[in-house]
């Protein structure tokens, strides 16, 4: 393990986390709220102390770094940026107890939204800032970010990749440019105007400058935290429809983007995944409008279908806005939903989730084996997109969905020792696992995770992490082999 | 396809099946319950039809037998078992719907154990024996049985290889003895032996020879249907205490049995599987325990650790009797168990579920990957009692669970268009899929399935018969692949 390089990284990192802080701290400053902006302060004092050693400590680091690296420099700089990162809650006593600020910073960078939080309009405006700015840095990676920027190791390919690898999204890391700095650079350039774009179209609305910042950049990152208690409910529906239409955008593919950008119209419109994510959306909003419909939950048409496409979208991509109480809805419904929480957003966005592209391949796995059973000697590969997809790619898929299982199953048997209902428990879970925020019953739209112990906090806390890293650099970090001197 | 062979095959079969009804029809006859009596006797009359009908066809068979068909030859059987094992249930108008009395039956083939009945004791006695004569029957599958009778094709292994292989549950069937046939009779024989074991210890405890029948072969298969309203609860402790002793019996891969009869008992004590499973029963049962001392559910120690052993017992070995409604149970005991669902016994067992090996197999999957990905030049074999698992062995475990979850959520969905609660439903799902019985809330061990849809009740039929023929025969039924002329 070559621990010198990833302190080295690290300190990076938390000098891009201190930077992240200073609009907050400014904000606070300026609008009178001292003790927050003294927060702010101190922390970014820390961060710097903290960052300066670990610098110290890197020097002389050896140029080898490796897949494992990566994975470890990922998990070990998400953590400690959380830590950090909550310290300005726990300082100025908005949220006094430290654990519940982790986990309201921690759901902030892995872009979940699920909150602590009774009453969200009661915290500064600097403090919901810096929430809504901690999903922005976490919804693109913050690694990313730092490779887009600044040339660490100099022309060192692997490197870059190795950590891009660790800390994107989606079952396979495509390069747009050969060069994977250029790659890094323009997921940001794409990610920043559209989320311009998103600002625009909410200013446009009326909306307060404060709260498009906020939700622009909550949206952007797929997070989910709001500034007002009723989430997007508050806002007109011409806001809620612009909150819909951009969640499904950051839930697509940027590689589409990219394509798009280039004139290679054709090729997005033949992307297997996107069709699955359209076909997917389209899908559960029907069925969920008819159902509404049926059940003659809301008064006209219109606004069913607002309400069905906002919840249908937020889930999709796994931001976690609510526009309604959806716990209020028809089983049906419900359980569209849910399964929507499990799905997740296309790879190579900033949403979580299984992800469309792994769920595209585990049926075409599934289907493969099925073949292979009735045609034995045939040789059967797994195409995407009219690509074989390595066979590397499908152990790693499999791999994730064990991992995947394990990891619900396992946090949900803890989570529940503190007494709430199965389905509370298990969308507690599934959601905080996949990156949504909201769940159903005890933690629906209009309620919060507050009421969970310590120790469920921080089960929760983990499997935020491990869900918006894909996995593996927390399992990394939690295995016995890497820790092991061989 | 070899559809004449699979035709004489199935022929087979339902003689099987009609032989199997006569002890419940000599019941009734000789009860006085004539009406009954005759429904056994018109089914008898149709089956054996149906059964020349296709031994007509089957003549001039080709001799090769293939791995698909196989798995054809098992899904279609089962499938016409349970239409035509419904039939006694219509005829005698005892459960006029016909999709119930299928649901009933299947329940019973797959040893599920969930019923549709509000009042069991309503029965007649014959129609209660062919409940759980199914049961018996389908724990060890009928095709093992007809292997371990007729000679149907000569000493042709491959062949018998293939049908046993697509009806024995487990990741991999091991083979007893060089021969199978040889393999299916031991098995038959251990089968009656052990079923025989059980109905002398409960008869000792003063149980009525017809319940102590029903219970013992109902335990055997580890089906789960009682004939009183109260399931084992109005039994003695005694009575609990043997059956839970035996539902953990019949949960063990009958090969440890083999090994144990052969005095190889090192080995059985090697078994990892068997450490697994004792090793969740005792967890299991200790923390529910913890629980229910703490929640002072029960009035002493020893009623609260019986209560937990049977639950466990029932749940880890997919029976699905119960001694007590643990719906009322804490949250943390009914996550517990709610796992239990999930996981199911061991494979080559009786029992239903994902298998304790295959879950085995899923984990040592995930650490070879998380170990490949830090030292990705070392080749990673997995291992399972000390020997290498071969890749084609993991490949479908990986596929199951692709396949597992899938067939979880969409079910789901279907089923919860009825509009009861979402862990209603999904436990509704998970317990029909993984052949246990009772679930939570709305199907709790009080409560029954007849509040369903036929809709539901169909996807639920489907999902008790994949889950007991481990998918793939139905799964091969259901593919477009395999009805396609090449």
């Amino acid at each position: 393990m070559n621990f010198r390089m990833i302190a080295r990284i690290i300190s990076f990192i938390l000098l891009v986390e201190a930077a992240f802080m200073l609009p907050a701290m400014l904000l606070c400053a300026f609008g009178g709220q001292s003790a927050s902006a003294i927060a702010f302060l101190i922390t970014i004092g820390i961060i710097i102390a903290v960052s300066s050693m670990l610098w110290l400590i890197s020097r002389n680091a050896p140029k080898g770094f490796y897949s494992r690296d990566g994975l470890i420099c990922v998990g070990f700089s998400w953590i400690i940026m959380s830590l950090l990162g909550a310290l300005p809650f726990t300082i100025s006593r908005e949220i006094p107890n430290y654990i519940d600020a982790v986990f309201e910073i921690a759901s902030g960078f892995s872009t979940t939204g699920a909150s602590i939080l009774t009453d969200v309009e009661a915290m500064s405006r600097g403090m919901l800032l810096w929430r809504s700015t901690s999903h922005w840095l976490g919804g693109m990676g913050v690694l990313v970010f730092l490779l887009a920027l600044v040339p660490i190791s100099g022309r060192n390919d692997g490197f870059t990749m190795h950590l891009l690898r660790a800390e994107s999204p989606g079952p396979d890391v495509g390069k747009l440019v050969p060069r994977m700095r250029e790659t890094a650079t323009i997921l940001y350039a794409m990610y920043i105007a559209l989320t311009v774009l998103d600002f625009l179209f909410l200013i446009f609305g009326g909306m307060p400058v404060f709260d498009a910042v906020c939700i622009s950049i909550g949206t952007a990152g797929t997070g989910g935290f709001g500034v007002l208690n009723s989430s997007i409910g508050g806002y007109s529906p011409y806001i809620q429809t612009v909150c819909t239409v951009f969640m499904f955008l950051f839930g697509v593919n940027f590689t589409c983007y990219y394509l798009l950008f280039c004139g290679k119209i054709k090729n997005v419109l033949k992307d297997e995944e996107l069709h699955w994510y359209v076909g997917t959306a389209v899908f559960a909003i029907a069925a969920i409008t008819v159902t509404l419909l049926i059940a003659k939950t809301y008064d006209t048409f219109g606004e069913t279908l607002r309400h069905s496409a906002f919840q249908v979208g937020s889930l999709l991509s796994s931001t976690g806005f609510a526009t309604t109480d959806f716990d209020l809805w028809p089983s049906f419904a419900k359980a569209i939903l849910f399964c929507l929480m499990f799905i997740g957003a296309s790879a190579g966005s900033t949403g979580g989730g299984f992800k469309i592209g792994r769920g595209l391949l585990v049926m075409k796995i599934l289907r493969r084996n099925v073949r292979q059973v009735l045609y034995p000697n045939r040789v059967q590969a797994v195409r995407l997109n009219g690509r074989v997809v390595d066979e590397d790619v499908l152990r790693n898929t499999n791999a994730y969905l064990c991992a995947y299982v394990i990891i619900i199953l396992v946090s949900f048997l803890v989570v529940s020792v503190d007494g709430f209902s199965t389905t509370t428990n298990l969308t507690a879970v599934v959601s905080c696992f996949n990156n949504m925020g909201p769940g159903l019953e005890g933690i629906g739209p209009t309620l919060n995770y507050s009421g969970y112990s310590a120790l469920s906090k921080i089960v929760l806390i983990i499997d935020m992490l491990a869900g918006r890293l894909e996995i593996f650099p927390i399992l990394v970090l939690l295995s016995r082999s890497a820790w092991k001197r061989r």
